[in-house]
This record gives structure tokens, sequence and C-alpha cells, in this order.
């Protein structure tokens, strides 16, 4: 769709923004910041962009648009166990999105902040002659001192995530036309996880307290819990055959094992990845009934560097797609 | 330069995005949204948005835009009387903006972090096919309550600015090579003032509690005058003589008296603008003292509405120049 990044994105970060971080800035390991709240509280602030033709659609619509918008940067929110507050709404337009566009926009993020209860605190809406380029910096509210970070997995602790993965990365394929072999409903079931996240809130402010460390996926499975290894100083295995598929997932996959690759590497799942330690089992058994949203391990975290993927037999798996890919 | 806004910016955020906004976001009339902070204080949060060949043009240092994309948010912060306390920051770079863009890009954002004590704190960095976006934003914190909103001026208080006004607008027409008939130091002194705005943060500080009304001037004296008196529900006249010049900007107009219009109507002054009672004078004139920042009465606020400008004889001017202009 969009040339790549020139740089890498994380090297970009790691090479010229990370020595200008203060400590509230967590070395910009953690896709957030820390600063004191009122009593006994903390701001966890989060900012996210999306590009026209780059994260989204020209034609996607204005009111999907805004909710992605603000649901990416809520799932950082829910990742740390915090409780959204509200949200400052940086806007480049080019003359393309109209009063019509901007009144569907508009409604999406109303809808957004009546389903999570937060407000628009301020913003800046400026014109461009690019594609429309969009960012929310989306503050929460977490106890003092609870907020999960990225670093705090220990060896032996149990990898665990929400819901299911790889359904927007497939949704991602049937926007673009590729026959899935899937029904109707499957279909449009994978392409809406695309354009809609759910920000796995509830369950995230709940498990503050049990996760050890945490972060969303939106980079793919494997890139993401690479970052939640290498901020703990830790290695990763995965059980390739114990990540949760939707039933649409598991129907596409079955006529093309391939697609395992795009499940484990494809990008905007927004789902929790999280390590606990190996008695949490019960419990978190205990919030996935409460919440409605699924937990499953799918593997463990132990001394050493990098990310392996193991299939059925325990052989490592050799993963053509690792890293980060929108369209 | 570009294409101007299809919807003039306050039509847009009045009529789209000021219904979204929260208690916090004061009804997005303030530019700068409040949140409560530590014991006794509050937050002052606030975002602002550049784009290259709309707010900077292609060949701009990149030392001097990263310079000024912060200090535009921390005037924001200083006319709040907010200390600066750290920024999120929001990039969208095309492939042109490459490594050595980006080392002297941090450099600019280093610099200015030692010079105003703040720290980055976290943000995205993406990849565009348009022009580089560039987002800050900017969180200042304020004693609870102390944070003067552009809604608290009172009939028959007196309006005052800080520093020269016109510079940076002046400092655009020589930028775009017109011969504004003054020496070559000047010139280069009015190129300076629009690439790398002051903010007054010491002067700012010290005005919570004298000033009524207050806020920068980022889109002109008049239209940014006529912003704080619609918040304050009341009329505003400024004597044209009274305002401050430079020397610089003293010899382009002494020969082209129309430039008065750049000066009155240009933006980027990145100055304060603030209301305060008669009696408070005397101790403004001290804080100019003690701050080295010129503080200057330009007129009065009275019931009514609207901005009316007066020339020497009381005369009310006329100026073609009114609004938002950036190149």
């Amino acid at each position: 769709m969009a040339a790549p990044p020139h740089l890498d994105e994380f090297a970009r970060i790691a090479r010229f923004f990370a020595p200008l971080a203060g400590a509230g800035g967590l070395g910009l390991k953690d896709d957030v910041a820390l600063i004191d709240g009122p009593a006994g509280t903390q701001y966890v602030l989060k900012t996210d962009a999306i590009v026209e033709g780059v994260h989204y659609l020209p034609g996607d619509p204005p009111r999907q648009v805004a909710q992605k918008l603000l649901r990416v940067n809520l799932s950082d929110l829910a990742a740390k166990g915090a409780a959204p507050v509200g949200y400052l709404l940086t806007t480049a337009l080019p003359p393309a999105c109209d009063e019509a566009w901007l009144e569907e926009f508009s409604a999406g993020l109303a809808a957004d902040q009546a389903e999570y209860g937060i407000a628009l605190l301020g913003g800046d809406s400026v014109a461009t002659p690019g594609p429309a380029t969009l960012s929310v910096a989306a503050i929460g509210i977490v106890k003092a001192g609870r907020a999960v970070l990225r670093s705090g997995a220990r060896a032996g602790q149990l990898v665990f995530v929400s819901g299911t993965l790889g359904d927007a990365a497939l949704g991602v394929l049937a926007a673009k036309g590729r026959d899935l072999g899937v029904g109707a409903a499957e279909c449009a079931y994978l392409v809406d996880r695309f354009r809609l996240p759910r920000p796995r809130l509830n369950l995230g402010a709940r498990l503050a307290g049990i996760a050890s460390a945490m972060m969303d996926i939106s980079d793919g499975l494997v890139a993401d819990f690479g970052h939640l290894c290498d901020a703990s100083g830790l290695a990763g295995v995965v059980e390739a055959g114990r990540v949760p598929l939707s039933q649409a997932a598991h129907a596409a996959l079955a006529r093309d094992g391939g697609l395992i690759a795009s499940v484990l590497g494809g990008g905007d799942d927004y789902e929790l990845l999280f390590t606990a330690p190996k008695g949490a089992e019960p419990a978190l058994a205990g919030l996935a009934r409460e919440t409605g949203v699924g937990v499953t391990a799918i593997g463990w975290v132990e001394m050493g560097q990098g990310v392996r993927v193991l299939d059925k037999g325990g052989k490592e798996l050799a993963l053509a797609v690792k890293g980060y890919e929108h369209f």
C-alpha cells in the first residue's frame, strides 16, 4: 500500500528518541509513560497515530476510522491495567475530508466516548496537502505502582493471551480480496476484527496485581512477545498449537495451513499478552468467566533471548512473517 | 504554500469536536485541558501539530523545526502560568526525512529539553507517503485553580502583551524574499523570530495570580485577542500606536506603513496576551524588569463583542489581514 518505513520504527526510536526520554518515559520501552496523579494514583499516557493509506484505506468508513484510532490507544491503557480518563485528538486533514467525512468521524468518536466513558480533552486541527494523519494521546489512571509494565516477567512464568489471535491479519487478507475459503459470515467477522478492535479494558484492569508483565498485541504475536521478552531480559517460547483461534480462523487454517504465519506474525490483534506465575491459572479462568473474554496459556518465558515458536511435536517453526505489517 | 483549510479551523472545532469535550476540556475554548495532578496541582495539557509545507518550509533546518514544534506548545503552557513537565512526540515521516534529518531533529529536541528542563515521555513514530507531520502533546503543571484561562477578563481591565509583535510575520515576508528595506542584521533578526519562538515561561508563571485572562499569540494579535474576548464575553480595543515593535519592525514600518496589517494580523508571535486590573501596572513593570521580557499595555476590554483597532487619532482601523496565515 505505502512505502515501508525507511528506517525500522524500533531502530529509529532506540537511536534517536530513547536518549531523550525522562524517567516517566520508561526508556520508551513500554509504549506508555507514567506521571504522578492525584493521591495514590498515576496517569498512564499513550499516543498512537494512523495515516490514511498506511494504517487504513482511503475508502474506510470515517466512523470506523475514528473508533479504531481511539481503540488502539485504549488497548494500550488496558494493557497497563489502567482505566481510561480522556484523550487529546490531533487531526491533519486534506480537503477530501469534507464536512460529511467529519460528521461521520465525530459520530464515531461520540459513540466510543459513550461506550468507554471517556471525553475529549483538547487537540489540534490542521490542514495538510497529504494523506489524513490522525493521532490520539490517551490518558488513563491506575493505582500508584500498579501499572503492569513490559519488564516484570520472571523466568518460568507462563505467557497468556486474551481472546483469539490472527483474526485481524486474516481480515486484512479478506479485505484485499483474498479467498480464504470461508463462508460470508466468517469473512465478515474477520474483516470486522481488523476494522474494530475491542480494547480489553475490564480484563486488563482486573489483571493488575496478577499479571507480572503485560502489553497489547498490535504488531503481531511474535514481534510483540519479543518486545516483552526484551524488556524483561528473558527468552519466550510459544506453542503454536495452543494459540487460541476463532471459528473463522480455524476454518481458514484448515484449508491453508500456511496462514499460521499470518496468525502468529500479522498485527492488529489488540488482545492482551501477559505473563503470570503458574499458580495464577485458576484465578485467570475466573476472570475470563467474569469478563467474558477468553484467557489462554500459550507458552512460557525462560532465561535467554528471543522468541521461539514450537509446533505440536515440539519442533521449532520457521515463520516467514515475523514483523510489522499493515496492508 | 498549501491549500487553505477547506473549513475554517475554528468552525470545524466548534461544530464537530466541541460537543465531544468533557469538563477538563474547557469546551475546547481554551486551547488547553486541565486534569487533577498530585496534591494541590493540576496538569495543563496542550497539543499542537505542524505539517511540512504548511507550517514550515521543506528546506527549514530540522533542528529549528524540532525547536519550533516544542516551543509553540511550551508557549501555550506559559500562557496558562504553568511550568513544563514533559511531552509526547508523534512523528509521521516520509522517506526524505532520513537519518541525517533525524539526527538534526533529535539534536534540536535535546537542546530544548536542556533549555527548558523537560523530558520526552513517549510517543509514536509512523511512516507517511505525504509531508512530514509532527505533533507534540505537552504537559505542564500549575497550582490547582491557578491556571490563567481565556475566560477571566473583566470589563474595564487593561490588555497587555509581552515582548514585541509582528517580528515573525515580517520575518516570513523576508524569508519569502520580500525586500523590507531593512539592514541584513534586522532581516536576520526577523527571520529568526519566525523560526524560533521564545516561550515566555518565566513571565507566564509569574503572571498567575495577576493576569485575569491569558493566552499566547499564535494566529495574530487581532484574531487571538478576539478569542480571548469571546471566551470572556467582552469586546476588546487595541490602540495600534501602543503595540510594541522591535527596532527592525520599526524600520520596516517606517518604510511601508501598510505592514501594520501584518504586525497586527500576522501570526507566530508566541508572545503572551493578557488582561489585568488597572492597578496592576507597577507590579507588571517589576515583573518585566525581573524577567527581562517587556510588558506593554496596548488597550482594554469593555462590554460588547468583537475587537476594534484604533489609530493614534482614535479612529478605527480597517485591517486587510485579520486572520490566520502561515506563509
